[in-house]
């Protein structure tokens, strides 16, 4: 019986070539927030399933996780998002942390859901979180983050709009308008997914018994946000009522970057403002905002608008031993080409010179040596540039120089 | 009821200064491998749980896994170690791969075992892999491979022994003496565990019933790896016939890299040859030689030997604003200093002088500005580095060349 090579369902397999295309995105990621002063937390993909069942909403943890108990009967979850994770991180070293504290992590996050284009069972996601900060600063930072992470991408801001709304806002109206907490909260649920429903009026009548119209006008803060940030030059920012969020910690502002690409119109980021979260681990509270993007929807966008470029060759020397008697001269250059930092992969395997430079270039190498007989006695070698189709016969040492100049005529 | 701020148990947290050390190791695994030409590839901690009953060995799949029944009735494992998944990638596409092919990845690994000092329930690992070579060379490249990292991290040669045996040595050794398979296989377990325990012999008779001294010579295989690696300068390598690995899949040489510290007595590198995995999933079989290196390890090895160096301060700015009325001139240096590619904290708070100067040390910024009404009406700003109490003060246009004038001061 011979196993199958099939991945887990709805998880994925990085070749090198797809783990390339990841790498770029998480490095756009870091250097954005990186430059804002955040800093690289992580932790474990294991947490105590009780950190699920506070505040990220019941639907989620009950239908959608992986848990299982373990050996010694704990009850354990594959973390479904990282907001717990960093409260409880923060909450226990609340006393010795400086704030405002900025920190991000890339985690892989797991839901038990049915795949489908763009939500995975496995996905990686940018979680960035700014705590203990004051006023309205927080909510411009994270959404400016956002913004200038997409426009490292090379989007346009024509390309997105970034949505607000405040939870705050929508509370106080259900109040005013003395609906009860419990109907509030089925409604909150359903405004989550107004855009993708086209009966929600007819639900909204069924939940409260009467015909309702949900229309909202912005408040200070909204109007206070959307003006700083078009002062930062942050100027595709519109209120939307219907932007909820579907956790159940979020306090205050709540955004989304909104994909306004006619094949991928779907959310890029999402965040807002939790300030409580953290009394569920003790009494102080710390405010806090952030926000969380994911690799799957950014590759989809990326791709979509043609942004994501790949490299035929890397930088690297595929050397190819012709045959054994070679193998001293073989390994000095190797030796040689190596400590001046390029890149080098041996081919020792003796194959034809066809076979091997094949290898070369299917493997990506942008250059080929081989070492046979004649460059042994001679000390000249032949070096191909495979993108370029150039050749030349040069001496060991003149090698790096000869790639080097190569490398920066693109 | 609050919950508790712990992790799950046997897991790390990494908080900023623990995540800083572990790029740390990670940066240094990949720049020697990537130098060698390894390409990074990547997968889902979730693999099917078939995957390891083949030949991980017995006792690791059955007692050591985290598995589980997902929901939709298939066995789920968390991956205890990564050779099983990327044999799996590499059989998938076998017919579109150029050999030899050189891969490698930091997987996070899952073993349900009791915590101890270095042997956690998830731990990240190096895992480096080279497929369809020929001969010898390949060890030599993996040997030399890890013999670099541990000199890139700073250890000498004579902080470690590199320690190789041969498992047909051990096999044909068996076969001659006529010990049959289960037996063979039950004293190879024993040969594994031979330097942790002490009544070796007791046990060894246990299973053969009868005394019996286990004692190999080096084969030519062995010696002709020796001598190759001497010739490049990788000099402490010697045979040593305990040395087994734990996996069922290796074929040929194993070795391990053994920290000979005094207080850090322990194998930091493990590998070899397992020309037949890929079997398990196809009938072409490709040869492959492998290693992988942990960092628990790594980490208590580097802090034994004092290489691991911690930096007081990042190059970054803490960015105070004393009052909301200078809130203008602020944004403009935060902008300005941002797009000098500094990295730039704010700290809008409001809160005092002190209490301010405090957040910004212990953010670990190397550089502290306040911004108030003498600095936005007279246009100078005082900067003080942290590091060497300089302070100066000078103009906006002044402050990104003053930075990187007191930062190459060290």
């Amino acid at each position: 019986m011979k196993l199958s090579t099939e991945s887990y369902k709805g998880v994925r397999d990085f070749y090198p070539s797809e783990m390339k295309k990841q790498k770029y995105i998480f490095d756009t990621w870091k250097s954005v927030v990186e430059l804002y002063g955040y800093e690289e937390y992580g932790s474990s993909v294991l947490e105590p399933s009780e950190l699920y069942k506070a505040k990220s909403g019941e639907e989620i943890v009950t239908n959608e996780t992986y848990s299982f108990i373990d050996r010694g009967g704990r009850e354990v979850t594959l973390r479904p998002e990282m907001t717990p994770t960093v409260a409880r991180m923060v909450a226990a070293r609340r006393r010795e942390l400086a704030f405002p504290l900025r920190w991000y992590s890339i985690p892989n996050l797991f839901r038990y859901e049915r795949p489908q284009r763009g939500r995975l069972r496995e996905h990686w996601q940018l979680n960035v979180d700014l705590f203990g900060d004051t006023g309205i600063d927080g909510e411009v930072e994270m959404i400016e983050v956002g913004f200038n992470i997409l426009k490292k991408f090379g989007l346009k801001a024509e390309n997105f709009e970034i949505r607000i709304n405040d939870r705050n806002l929508v509370n106080e109206t259900f109040k005013k308008l003395e609906i009860d907490e419990s109907k509030t909260y089925q409604l909150q649920k359903l405004i989550d997914k107004k855009n993708k429903i086209n009966d929600f009026d007819i639900q909204a009548e069924a939940i409260l018994g009467y015909p309702f119209e949900y229309k909202l006008s912005p408040n200070d803060r909204i109007n206070s946000l959307i003006k700083k940030l078009s002062e930062r030059g942050v100027s595709n920012v519109i209120f939307d009522d219907s932007i909820m969020r579907g956790f159940d910690y979020y306090t205050g502002i709540v955004f989304e970057f909104y994909d306004l690409h006619p094949e991928n119109r779907r959310s890029l980021f999402g965040g807002g403002r939790y300030d409580n979260l953290l009394d569920i681990f003790e009494n102080d509270s710390v405010s806090a905002v952030g926000f969380g993007t994911g690799d799957v929807g950014m590759l989809n966008a990326l791709e979509t608008y043609g942004l994501m470029v790949e490299q035929e060759y890397s930088p690297s020397v595929g050397l190819c031993l012709v045959n054994e008697s070679s193998a001293e001269t073989f390994s000095r250059l190797e030796k040689f080409i190596r400590d001046s930092k390029i890149i080098t992969k041996t081919n020792t395997t003796l194959k034809s010179f066809r076979s091997m430079k094949e290898w070369s270039e299917k493997s990506g190498n942008r250059f080929t040596i081989f070492v046979g007989e004649k460059e042994s006695s001679t000390g000249m070698f032949t070096i191909n540039d495979n993108l370029t189709n150039t050749t030349n016969s040069i001496t060991q040492e003149m090698i790096p120089a000869w790639i080097n100049k190569e490398l920066s005529k693109e």
